[in-house]
């Protein structure tokens, strides 16, 4: 363990994130956990697909780690082996796939696998996930919804996600399929939590610090409901629209920065920054 | 002119209003104008079909309107013809169908026809636009654009519309066709504006008092940028994404208002209200 003093980071992207040419949120992540020295763990789970997690072992040592080791877990029991448990004691970087977050929950929720996650990433270990391993690592997982730019009385059903923060609720592919009203609804459930809307290619690194830097080619939205001053969603039935007055709205790209904490944004420092 | 006191309403519509079974929006309209004594003019310019206008009038006609007069503008000097101008004189609302905005911009603007409008509804007479007709009702209108919920520089084209207000910048068809990306966009440029997202089946009542209603199925977005703290817009290339931190966002449904003046929002006063 390398960082016993601190939590690591937790990095949720929104899927897509480029592989090749501009290998911005990856290579960031790699450097992060070490860089030369870097040991990654590769969580396939919510993939269907036999090669995504060797994929991706394959691009972190392309960009210089040290070592991968891909924990192909594909059943409940399989997160309560000790030797996929095991190998999570030894790396700075956990990264899991994109593919369907409730493969994520049903398969991991509750296992020792998800344990151990937890708690190497309060020891200092890094932990990111892409696409459906974005959506799962939060207390409050969105878990399927319906599209549209406004919200709707219960379009979004939310699952208990990992667990590694619960000051946002994360959706993804956010430009590219349309969620903002499916975000609303579920910030709208329980306005306590931050909404986090990520495009594909963009990545919110959340320091122990609690404050999140946006990296990659696309925007991320924040939705603070904090100030909302009415909410109909107790009274309105299904697929019904939703008032909801009140809310504070932050698109922020790369370089730019907001505090989980204080919920205050900020641009990014200098032209330097930019993609 | 039944009111020279006042002005008459402005209400855009967000496209495919109901037209049978509960026609709400329609209904309000003709029962704003005058109910059994209304008289509605209907310039169907921004469609393409032939009977559009026969088909509103015809409408108009079954909810209750006294007189209603179809005016066949498919050519600016239609827009100049007296016959045109003069019917204008002796109605108590105006209705705009949808089409192509652009049509409307580039066959009305500046006519004989636009200056009588606009000085009917210093009058009191109320002019109601849907679709295309409710983007060409301001003074900034959304010409055309990229869809997709985050801003991205220079995706959206504004054109002069047709000036009945420019305290907002109005989008249609939103929650259908994921427009929060081209609206916020539209508002970046400058963020004097408040931006109205309309759903399909949706009005703002815009009251001469500049108190807005919501009327209809869906929601209405309101996108206030005045407490903007950082805008990215000047030095963003063409796609890139755009920082925008400090708006303010409220989801409105039916019965809810939004005063433009003082820029608050309100739930609808009371359950008897809801759709």
């Amino acid at each position: 363990m390398r960082d016993v003093l601190g939590s690591g980071f937790v990095i949720p992207v929104g899927g897509a994130e480029e592989k090749v040419g501009d290998i911005m949120i990856l290579r960031r992540f790699v450097a992060l956990c070490g860089g030369p020295s870097a040991r990654i763990a590769i969580i396939p789970t919510a993939s269907e697909l036999s090669d995504t997690g060797q994929k991706y072992a394959t691009l972190f040592t392309t960009l210089g780690a040290a070592e991968t080791v891909v924990l192909p877990i594909t059943d409940r029991s399989h997160a309560m082996d000790p030797n996929h448990v095991e190998p999570l004691e030894d790396v700075d970087g956990i990264f899991l796939t994109g593919g369907n977050q409730l493969r994520l929950s049903t398969l991991i929720g509750g296992t020792d696998v998800a344990r151990a996650i937890r708690r190497r990433n309060a020891s200092g270990v890094h932990v990111a996930g892409t696409s459906a391993g974005a959506a799962f690592l939060c207390e409050h997982m969105i878990a399927f919804g319906r599209e549209g730019a406004s919200p709707r009385a219960k379009i979004v059903t939310l699952a208990p996600g990992l667990g590694l923060t619960n000051r946002v609720i994360i959706d993804q592919h956010f430009r590219q399929r349309d969620r903002l009203g499916r975000l609303l609804t579920a910030i709208g459930y329980n306005p306590f939590a931050i909404g986090i809307g990520l495009d594909e290619n963009t990545a919110a690194f959340i320091g122990p610090d609690n404050n999140l830097e946006v990296v990659g080619g696309g925007s991320l939205t924040v939705v603070d409901p904090s100030e909302i001053t009415f909410s109909s969603m107790a009274r309105v039935r299904k697929n019904d629209p939703v008032c909801l007055i009140g809310l504070r709205l932050h698109i922020l790209d790369h370089g730019s920065t907001y505090n989980l904490h204080t919920r205050e944004a900020a641009p990014a420092p200098a032209i330097a920054l930019r993609v």
